[in-house]
């Protein structure tokens, strides 16, 4: 009678469980947690090709309770059902989708609206928050990495998540670009997406300086210029993909942590935190908390193409 | 065949998850946590005697893994086996113990010593680590309340989680006492011992701004006198137990929480923000989003006596 049976106790030896370059042959557990407003076919193929053994893979799901919200979680149930019931090798551990129950402000409207400055602030406090309630409710006591990765990404290596772990790194993001078709040249080309991956200036900490205990500095915008060294603008053409930059802000469009960082308290400040907020924020949390964060220039991951002018930062 | 099953897809709508000021009636769940260094009989017998229903009580606990945490595991697991396999009614619905993977600087000290004020620091930031791993493994996405229990509080009201949510307050900490034995009036008697809850002052503000960076202000020190206003002070004989104060910090004795003041991102910082940690940085970091802490300096739980003499602080 299930009713009488004692329920459970589970015990964990935290130090068992273990954050090394080599988490396939240590059958190191992976989470990775995407907030989710649209769904986009090509981020699920892009998922379904990670080599990674599925069977180590979680994944955890935050989507807006609006309307838009609602199609993107039947979307995305339709291909779980899929996958789970598909064949063995392809289906992940567990899967939880989290309905938020707060409105982020803004996430309907257009790339270009959403990346205006003055909304920026409040946007961003509402994904740190989002991220947080995603994350505070998925990580377990065996979770040894969480690979943060947005739903348009829709293109990676198979090997992204060994390729990131290798390094060994607390904090590791790749670059972030955007395939798009360059006029000019008459071709394809890509182009910078993610401008939160950057070494700091003695510019932008001055500026922090002089602002008020509430106030954020942002990249990406000409009537703020930090001249921070961003990462998006360290890429090579041909350079190595292994090569490690440290970095003092991070992007979350596809972002590697081990779990040790989060657990000791690391996560996406929703208010000003040292004038950061979000993922930049998270890299100072983590340095505050001893963890050095790093970017790979070099390695690239690609953002879906949204509309046909994309970045307003370009 | 298990192996054959699809794996599990769990949804979660978010605002289904209610915290309310009557929680029975809303069966809604509470997660009790506490860090455990030594086991204590007298919290056992407490936790056991709340009158909160059993089934909607989840516990969680990490305990150092050196040899003091090694007897208190031991010792906690035959009170565990006991109540789990007793009586339906007194069984938690779920435990998970944790064994750090750190040692805590100091944590096998003597009270006196423990409490010095060079010592606070480096204790309290071990103390918060140890905090956020077990709230960041432990909290579900159907948690409502989370309680902090300190494992050497071994007297409170049956009706302690029924009390303080009733308050309906995103954080709500009673006032924590010490009985002993006064041997002026030859008599037990009860004295204060949480310093940690207060109202800030603006002394303790003007001390703070000409701190380094990464100095902490630390309550009951006379070498440090922040003038603040102490909960533990605030206490009247007779008084209204649901007497509500406003804090600025708050101790961790006993603390109850809203899940969603969590999941929004508030921790216990291990570093100095706003030259608080720990509890008091707590409240600090759920004010910065936006969540108001209260305490309650009529409503007394207890904390054990330790040896004959007992805070420096008196
Ligand atoms: N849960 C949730 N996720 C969102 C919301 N708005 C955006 N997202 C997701 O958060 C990630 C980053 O948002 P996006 O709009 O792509 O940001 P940008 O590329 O930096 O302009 C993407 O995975 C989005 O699907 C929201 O309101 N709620
Ligand atoms: N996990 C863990 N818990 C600890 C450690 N040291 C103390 N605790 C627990 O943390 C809580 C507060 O510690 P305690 O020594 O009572 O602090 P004080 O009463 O403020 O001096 C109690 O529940 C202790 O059992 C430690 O090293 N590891
Ligand atoms: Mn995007
Ligand atoms: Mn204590």
């Amino acid at each position: 009678d299930e009713s009488e049976r004692p329920p459970p106790v589970v015990r964990y030896r935290m130090n068992n469980v273990t954050t090394t370059s080599d988490p396939i042959g240590n059958r190191e557990t992976i989470l990775i947690l995407t907030p989710l407003a649209r769904f986009y076919q090509g981020y699920w193929d892009n998922l379904l090709q990670l080599s990674y053994p599925h069977e180590l893979i979680s994944l955890g799901f935050i989507i807006p309770k609006n309307w838009e919200g609602n199609t993107a979680t039947s979307q995305l149930q339709e291909r779980i059902k899929k996958t789970q019931s598909g064949p063995q090798k392809k289906r992940f551990a567990s899967i939880t989708i989290l309905r938020q129950d707060t409105e982020i402000p803004l996430q309907s409207q257009s790339e270009a609206e959403r990346h205006k400055m003055q909304n920026q602030k409040a946007r961003r406090a509402a994904m740190s928050k989002a991220r947080n309630s995603l994350l505070f409710t998925t990580i377990g006591p065996t979770t040894s990495w969480v690979l943060w990765l947005d739903s348009d990404v829709v293109e990676s290596p198979p090997t992204l998540i060994q390729d990131l772990a290798s390094h060994n790194k607390p904090v590791i993001v790749p670059n972030c670009y955007q395939r798009y078709y360059n006029n000019d040249k008459k071709a394809m080309d890509v182009r910078p997406y993610d401008y939160n991956s950057w070494v700091d200036s003695t510019i932008a900490q001055s500026l922090a300086e002089k602002m008020g205990d509430d106030d954020i500095l942002l990249e990406g915008y000409p009537e703020m210029a930090t001249y921070r060294s961003l990462m998006a603008y360290m890429f090579e053409e041909n350079g190595d993909p292994t090569k490690e930059v440290q970095l003092d802000g991070v992007g979350g469009t596809a972002l590697l942590v081990k779990a040790d960082v989060h657990r000791d308290g690391a996560m996406f400040p929703a208010f000003a935190f040292y004038h950061l907020i979000e993922t930049e924020g998270f890299a100072k949390m983590a340095s505050r908390l001893g963890w050095t964060s790093f970017g790979l220039p070099n390695y690239l991951v690609s953002h879906h193409l949204i509309g046909k002018i994309c970045s307003i930062q370009n």
